[in-house]
C-alpha cells in the first residue's frame, strides 16, 4: 500500500481535484481508499437504527448486498488506519497534513506552500507557478492523474 | 472474537433490545461492533464532500480525533467484515439469519422460531415462552446481558 496526501488551505479545490482524479486511476485498476480529515462530522442521521445503536455506546457497521459503511470511535490516526484497510492498494488523503505523507500540495496562491512542506512536496496544484516546484493548474486532471500512477508505480 | 446474532422477523424488536443490552456488557470491558444487516442503505448525504468522493468511483473514510467512518463497496460476507474488524471483542450482528451463528432469537409470536434455527440458539426472546428453548421476556435486559456474557466468558 502507498499512500499519497492532497494537503493545502481549506477552499483551495482538495475535494473536487480528488473527484476528477480518481476514476482514471481506478480504471487502472487500482483499489483506491480516500481518507478525509475532518474537524468534526455527523455522518449518520439521527434516529435511525444504526445512529440509535452507535449512540448507546458501541461502533456500528451497516451491510447490504453491495455496500459496508462503519461508524466508529477509533479516531484518526493515519498509520492505524492504514493497517486496518491494508487491502487497498492507495490511500488518497485529504488533509492530514501533519501526518507528513508524500504530498500534493493544493493553493489559491504560492505563498502559501510554507504551511505544508513537511513531507515530500510531490507536486503543486496553483493557477500560478510556485518556484521550487512541479505545479499543475486545477483543471489539468489527465497530467496530474498520469503524475500519480508514475509516482505510484516507479518508486 | 466471537460473534452472536440478534435473528427474528422485521419489526419484532432485534434493535431495540441490542440498544438496551450493549451498554451492560460495554461496561464489563468488551470491545462491541455491532453489524447490521440491511437490504440497501444510505448513510450519507448527497452533495457532501465524502458522498462526493464515493459516488466518483471509489471507498471512502472520514477521520476525526475521536471518529473514524467508513463507507465502501465491500458488501455483507460477515466472516471478511469480522477478519477486517478483527480487534473487537464481540461482534453481534442483527440479523445475518442465513450466516448460523450462535444466535438469540427475538420473536412475537413462538411459531415464528421454524426460520431462525440455522445455527445454535441459544436463547429466545418473546412475550410468551417458546417450547425446548430458553425464553426471556423483552424487558428483562439485565438477565439476557448476563446470559451473554456467560457465554462470552464460559464458552
Amino acid at each position: 500500500m502507498k499512500v499519497l496526501s492532497f494537503v493545502g488551505p481549506s477552499g483551495s479545490g482538495k475535494t473536487s481535484l480528488i473527484e476528477r482524479i480518481v476514476p482514471t486511476l481506478t480504471d487502472r485498476g487500482l483499489r483506491i481508499l480516500v481518507v478525509k480529515h475532518a474537524l468534526s462530522f455527523e455522518i449518520d442521521r439521527e434516529g435511525k437504527d444504526s445512529w440509535r445503536i452507535f449512540n448507546a455506546g458501541v461502533d456500528v457497521a451497516i451491510a447490504s448486498k453491495d455496500k459496508l459503511a462503519f461508524v466508529s470511535r477509533l479516531g484518526d490516526d493515519l498509520d492505524r488506519i492504514c493497517s486496518i484497510f491494508y487491502f487497498y492498494d492507495l490511500v488518497i488523503t485529504e488533509g492530514f497534513n501533519g501526518a507528513c505523507k508524500d504530498r500534493i500540495v493544493v493553493l489559491r496562491k504560492p505563498d502559501e506552500i510554507e504551511r505544508f512542506k513537511c513531507g515530500r512536496v510531490l507536486a503543486v496544484v496553483c493557477d500560478e507557478d510556485v518556484e521550487g516546484f512541479r505545479t499543475f493548474r486545477p483543471d489539468m486532471i489527465g497530467e496530474i492523474a498520469e503524475f500519480i500512477l508514475n509516482w505510484f508505480y516507479e518508486e
